[in-house]
Parts: C-alpha cells; sequence; structure tokens
C-alpha cells in the first residue's frame, strides 16, 4: 500500500466515526429519552476522545510527509489538502486549552439559556468574558502569528479572510438599510393567514416540498424536532422541521431550508463518500443552498403561485384570497428584532450587527461587560427603533455562549453566495419560472447539482462559487435580486 | 491514580463507546433509511474495530498486573474479574481469524436469509458448514486447551458447562413431552379472539403494560420494529414490539417480554453504569427476568383477569366472552413448527433440540449436510409430528448463520431459572395474586429488583440466583409450575 491509500484507508474510519458522532446528534434532538441525558453527554465525551486521538495521530503526519513523494490526481491532491488543514488545526490547540474550553462552553450553553430566560445580560457578561479569553487562546494558537479573527473564521469558511467579507458587507449594508426603510412604510398592507393549521397536514405538505426540492427519501427522512437541522452525509442525510398552529410557512419554509442543506450532502458524488470531500465545503457555501432552495426558488412569485393551489387543497380557506396575496404574505416584511424570524431584507443586518461586535470582542476593542450597549446603539442605527430586552437582543442566539466566534459571517456569505448562483442559474435557465409555477424543482435542483452540489471538497469554498457562476462572487446580484424584489413588492408612495 | 482508578477510567470510555454502538443498532433497526445501510455497515465497522483495539489494549493487561498488588473491595474485585475475563478471551481469538469470521458471517445472514425463502437445506449447507468450521477454530483458540462448546457457551453464559445444563435438561425433557401430548389432546377447546385490532391501539396498551410492569419511559422508549428488542443499559434502554391487526397478544406479551429484559437493565445499581458491572449478567439470568414478566406474571390467571378489563374498555368485544376463556386464549397450545411462537410447554422442547444438535454440529458428530435429517428426525421423535419443509425446520432460526453457538441453551436456563424465581417470589409474596389481579406488579417488580437485578454483574449467574432464590437452581419449579397450570388449563379426560 501506498502511504496515500494508507493514509485513506485511516482517514476513512475516522470520518465514519464522524458520522456516528452525527448520528448520536440527530438521536439526542430527536428521539433521545430525557432521562438518558447525562449518560450520552458521556458516550459523546468518549467518542469525541477517539476522534480527537484519530486528528493528532502522529502516524496522520508521517503519512503526509511520505505522500509528499507521491503522484497525485487532483482528487488525490484535494484530500491530501484536507487531511494536512485538520491535522495541521487539530495539533495546534494545546489538549489543555481545548479541554478547558470544552469544560467551559458545555456550562456556559446552561448558563446563556438562564440568563436569556431572566433578560439579565449582567448576569451573563462574566461568563462570555472568559469564553472570549478562552477563544481568543485558541485563534492565537491556530493563527500561528496570523490574525485570530480569521483564523476562527477559517473553521467555518475555509480560506475566508475578515477584511475581504468587511468590504463585501459595507457595499450591502447601506442598501439593505434604505430597503428596509422604504418597504417598512408600507408594512401594514401585508395579509396573513388565519385559522389553525393542523400538524398532521403540515408534516404532509412538507414531505410533499422535500421531494419537490428534489431530497431522496430513501437516504434521509423528516422528523419534528424543537430546531430545524440537518445532519449527516452520504447516504443517511437527515432533516427536521417543526410545526406552529397559527403559522404554517415556519415548518414548511423551515422545510425547505433543510432540504437545501440536505440536497447538497445528498448530491456529492458518491465516490467521496467517508472522505473529507464527501461533505459541504463550507457552512458559507452550504448556506447558499438552503438559502436559494428556501429564498429565490420558495419565495419567488412562480413557486408560491404553485404552493397557494396545494395549501389550498390542504387547508381549505385560509384567509388568503390570490396568489399574489399569498405572495405577499410569504414576503411580509415586520419590525422585529430577532434573526432567525427575519426576512430577506433584514436577515443580513441581523447578521452584519454581530459580525462586526464579534469581531471587536475578539480583537479586545470591545469588553464584554459593554456588549449589550453596543449592540441595542447599532440595532438602532440599522433597524431605526429601540430593543426592548437582551433577550430580544445580544442574548437571542446561543453561538457566542458555546464558542462560535466567526460563524455568523458564514450566513450573509451564504446569502451573498446564493445571490450570485441565483443569478447564474437564470441565465442558464431562461424559462425556470414556468417549471416553478406548475411546483417543478427539477431543473433548478440539476443545475445546482452539477455546478454546485457534487463536487463536495473538491474546490476551495469561493473556487467553487466562481466556477459555478463564471464570475467573482459580489454582494451586487444579491442586491439587485433584493431591490427587484421588494421594489416590486412595496412598491414607494 | 492507582493501576485500579486508570483501568476504571479507561474501561469507562470503552463502555460508553459499547452504548454507542447499541445505539447504532437500535437506530438501524427503527428509523435509519433503507439507502443508509452499506455506509452504516462502514460505520459500525470503524466503531467496532475501535472497541476491538481497546479490549486488546496491552495497557489493559500490564493495569490488570499492577492491580493485582492494590486491596480492592467486593465491587473492585468483580469489575476486575470482569475486565480479565474480556481482555483474555479477547487476546486469544487471532485477529485473522476474527476478520473471517467477521466476512463469513456477514454475507451468510443473507444466504440463510435466501435458502430459508426457497426451503432449500442444500442450498445453505455448505455456508453452515464453513460457519462451524470457523466457530470450531475459535472456540478452539478461546478454550486454550478445555473443552470447545464450554468456550463458546461462556460468550454467552459466563461459568456455565454444557454438562450441567444437560443434566438439566435431560431431567425435563420427558415431562415436557408427556405435557405437551396430554394438553395437545384437548387443545381443540381453545378459545380464539375475533376481530379486527387497531394497531395504535395495540400500541397504547403496549405502553400501559410496559408502565405496569416497571418500565421507566423518561430512560427509555416504546417502538415498533421488525423484530421485538431491547437495546442499552443505563438510562438509556429502548425497547421494540410490533403489531398484528388480528393477534394483539403478540404485541401485548413482546411488549412483557422485552419489558422484563429492559427493567432488569433499569434498576441495576446507578453506581455501576458504565462499568463492566453496569449489565446484566448473562444471557440466561436475562431471560429469566423477561420469561418471568411474561409467562409467570403476564400470563397467570390473576393478571389476565385484569388484562382481559383492560381489554375490552380498549377494543369492545372480541369474541372472548369470560375471564376463564382469555386465560385459556392466551395459554393455547397449538401443533406448531416455530420457536418464536410456541407456547411454555413446547418452548424448551425448541430449545433442547437445538442445543443438542448444535454439540454435535461444533464436535463435528453431526455433519452440517446432515442437519436437516437430525432435525427432522429429532422433531418428530418429541413433537409427534413430520416437519413440512426446512423453513419450518433447520432454517427456521437465523442464530447460526451468524455462528451464534451456545446462545440457544441460555433460553431454556433463563426458563429454568425464571421457575427457580417464580417460586421464590411466591413465598416472598404470598397475596401475589391478589395485586396481579387488580393489574398492580409493582411487589413482584421490586422483589426481583432487590433480588436480582439491582446487582448487576456484582455476582455470577449462578450465585445471584441462588442467592435470590435460597436454593441452588434446578428445573424442578418449573416443571412443577407447568405441570399445575397446564394440567389445570388441559385436565385429562
Amino acid at each position: 500500500m501506498s502511504a496515500y491509500d494508507e493514509l485513506m484507508a485511516f482517514q476513512r474510519q475516522t470520518e465514519a466515526l464522524g458520522q456516528v458522532a452525527g448520528r448520536l446528534g440527530w438521536d439526542q434532538e430527536t428521539v433521545m429519552p430525557r432521562g438518558a441525558a447525562a449518560q450520552r453527554s458521556e458516550e459523546v465525551g468518549a467518542l469525541h476522545a477517539v476522534l480527537h486521538a484519530r486528528r493528532t495521530d502522529p502516524r496522520v503526519a508521517a503519512w503526509l510527509d511520505a505522500v509528499e513523494g507521491e503522484t497525485l490526481d487532483q482528487v488525490g491532491e484535494a484530500q491530501v489538502r484536507h487531511i494536512r488543514r485538520g491535522y495541521d488545526r487539530a495539533v495546534r490547540v494545546p489538549a489543555d486549552l481545548a479541554a478547558a474550553l470544552a469544560r467551559r462552553t458545555a456550562l456556559s450553553q446552561g448558563e446563556w439559556a438562564a440568563a436569556r430566560e431572566a433578560g439579565d445580560f449582567a448576569a451573563f457578561a462574566p461568563v462570555l468574558a472568559e469564553v472570549v479569553a478562552l477563544k481568543r487562546e485558541e485563534g492565537a494558537a491556530l493563527a500561528d502569528g496570523g490574525d485570530i479573527y480569521d483564523a476562527l473564521l477559517d473553521d467555518y469558511e475555509p480560506g475566508a479572510v475578515a477584511a475581504d467579507l468587511e468590504a463585501m458587507f459595507s457595499a450591502l449594508r447601506p442598501g439593505l438599510v434604505d430597503l428596509r426603510e422604504a418597504a417598512l412604510a408600507h408594512a401594514s398592507a401585508a395579509p396573513t393567514v388565519t385559522g389553525v393549521f393542523d400538524p398532521q397536514s403540515q408534516m404532509k405538505l412538507a414531505r410533499q416540498l422535500a421531494k419537490v426540492a428534489g431530497y431522496d427519501m430513501t437516504r434521509g427522512r423528516l422528523d419534528k424536532a424543537v430546531h430545524p437541522f440537518s445532519s449527516g452525509s452520504g447516504s443517511d442525510v437527515r432533516i427536521t422541521t417543526r410545526t406552529s398552529d397559527t403559522d404554517p410557512f415556519n415548518c414548511l419554509y423551515s422545510t425547505l431550508h433543510e432540504v437545501g442543506h440536505a440536497t447538497y450532502e445528498q448530491a456529492i458524488d458518491p465516490a467521496y463518500a467517508l472522505t473529507p470531500l464527501g461533505a459541504g465545503v463550507s457552512m458559507g457555501v452550504h448556506e447558499s443552498q438552503s438559502r436559494i432552495v428556501e429564498n429565490q426558488l420558495g419565495r419567488s412569485r412562480a413557486f408560491t403561485g404553485w404552493l397557494y393551489t396545494q395549501m389550498q387543497q390542504v387547508f381549505g380557506d385560509f384567509g388568503i384570497d390570490s396568489a399574489d396575496a399569498f405572495y405577499a404574505a410569504v414576503n411580509a416584511l415586520h419590525r422585529g428584532f430577532i434573526r432567525t424570524e427575519a426576512d430577506e431584507v433584514q436577515y443580513n443586518l441581523h447578521v452584519l450587527l454581530r459580525f462586526d461586535l464579534e469581531r471587536a470582542l475578539v480583537s479586545g476593542d470591545l469588553a464584554a461587560s459593554d456588549l449589550e450597549t453596543a449592540w441595542n446603539d447599532r440595532f438602532k442605527a440599522d433597524f431605526g427603533y429601540d430593543v426592548p430586552d437582551a433577550a430580544q437582543g445580544c442574548l437571542q442566539d446561543v453561538h457566542w455562549s458555546v464558542g462560535l466566534f466567526g460563524y455568523f459571517p458564514t450566513y450573509s456569505l451564504g446569502n451573498v453566495y446564493s445571490g450570485c448562483l441565483h443569478s447564474a442559474l437564470r441565465q442558464a435557465v431562461p424559462d425556470l419560472d414556468d417549471h416553478l409555477a406548475v411546483g417543478d424543482m427539477s431543473h433548478a435542483s440539476a443545475w445546482l447539482r452539477e455546478n454546485v452540489q457534487q463536487h463536495g471538497g473538491l474546490y476551495t469554498p469561493r473556487e467553487l462559487i466562481t466556477r459555478a457562476c463564471g464570475f467573482e462572487p459580489t454582494e451586487a446580484p444579491l442586491m439587485a435580486y433584493l431591490q427587484e424584489k421588494f421594489g416590486a413588492l412595496y412598491p414607494e408612495g
């Protein structure tokens, strides 16, 4: 066996064990008995100890060195690039620091939940300060002399640097603020659904939507959970959604969002299964797939026209009397505070706020104790109204409490990528709306599969999007799309 | 840290990973997408490779040697005994042989299923011969000069030897043959249920029965699967059952059986969780817990009187007009061929047949190619009628195809143990029937928990049963129970 073959055989087992960890995560969120939590954390801990030992195994370094002398094809080069990157990052973080971070964040998620419940940021500030300090240490270890925030960001978006994202987002922000203001001046006109929506019927329609959007149920399943998510790679990619008796869109659009993630995993070349190339290449690219299915396709006038008829068949009269009114309802803008409930226009304003504040936290320019004030000031500036309490402000997201710094910007990067991909898709499939109008997403799915999804981790994220679109990604297509769509939905004067 | 503490910390992670493997097994039988099977086998293979490496880790031997010099309490002595036994057995089987067995049995289960489907024993005989040859090799490695069959049996019933079981079963068999013959002379009189039984109502009643029998749903769950089973230890012990539209007893008594297994695991002292003492001590003791709940308690006249009223409430009229008739229906004897469908009287005759034939296969006295003839001859002798085809004869059970030699006798040993425990329980709780008659199993559950279940692996199986009963286990109490019960149900002449 060549060093490459030995390395890949070892890596394959590591990837398989990583999938097992994913399966445990799914179990925990969907079917685990509530009394099993403590034992489960030991089970997960034991599995992660095995994974960590494999990811820092000295044999990996030896194989990587030996592979230098071998001639590899493009796939082999990409595999080795991923494995080397993973190994280098894993060995840079001292075991003591990794353990301290694990202990701290295992506790701080509960402390965050309690503080959010109480709306008491002051109680959480010292915890946040500790998490930030540990993440700065981890970032410094990973950065190896480079930028700390970029080193953290690299965990979620390999190769991305904050300066590039800042330039992109700065170009986006003023347009979003203007669009938000103009649209909300007319927001009261948006129609809303009425009635009670049977959860079983919602799930039945969600299953139908999942199939329409290309999700293969023989290699996945759809269940209910508190938070919608997608989990797993290869031939076992499961999704969850949730239902609300009064808001069917929560279930249906959460499903479409997760199907966007899941079809990406399902469409990756099976030859890459259980290898580093066999999963979505970055959080940003992943989010581009979920957002394009949910928004550019799922909330389009054409597709919502078809969905309106489906909903009428399932729910009868639900207080919306035309397809145009239905389209307005699924694209309604509201004065809200919560990122996860935000519409296409305001969503990125929520994310950009977090991106700027978390960089200030990591650089030390912003003390953890000053976060609430900084958050509220920035919110007022971008949204035009005041945050009523910390639960609807800086305590609303779990991310920072568990050490996810550098994660937020991938949401907006994903939106930017989805704007680019949507523009290229419309060029490639000029009659796309004709298909969407009859509930046929297959042309869009096929284009995404062919140009993005099948490649898994073969290219770098930016390279992948550039190849798919035929141009370097910028924020311009997203902005143009939003202006056209919401300008028409909320015409001025 | 002492060597004992180091050993136990290592073992604790191994046990936790073993629980993860159990969770994957549950997932596979209940919720796994059907397209995920191939990938899952790689995931399970990777986890088992990790477990095997830990079970044969040279550090375990070093810790075990070092522990010799330490003073341990009773629990510590028992832990070390289990770990030493597991280590010794794991290192005795050469890696090549273990791999050959894994490869062979991975294939032969499918080959068995195909042969059973076709009713074609000749097609399966060469496969069986290969499996037997490999198991003989494994048994010889494990036996280290001792008896090969006993070495295999020891996997499922530590400390048991075939000669003792043979003596016990030989004393049982003639009485069972006589009882079977006498009872079946009157079998046509047994009443049967009529109508269609809604699966959801069956599951609702099954959940109620599970609670009545002491199953803690906050540390477990009940689902449907093709085969009923119990899975997991500690605070995550899940069970499955199945439903038949025309036979509600299948669902209800499978549930009681699995609850017997599951309450055993749930009742083990929490201090033993994720240690070698934290699981049922043997297959025989496990089966004693499932059988006593299913049969001696669940099919008693007292409990069935209560169950009859519950079933009337759920299903209305189902063709049985009295509690006595209901009792006769759940204890009906039939001329059948299938072990898993057999009643209390005939069940052990099925097992004893297998015990004798598998010992002959392992010793070489019986060639695999001659199994069908030997099976059919023995069946005719014990049951009095002819086996119509191999699917209802020697191909009915999966066990041998996957290398489970030495497993069958633990079923009958469990029945013998349940007979002993039931006798002791009746002594300890003289008014047990008064409680069972109102659907209260708690006195029985408490006695089993106190005298058997809480101890986990602290004592050897036989020691445990002897302590619980106050006498050395023999087949006599089971035989006396069966003669009394079925003598009354099917009085001669």
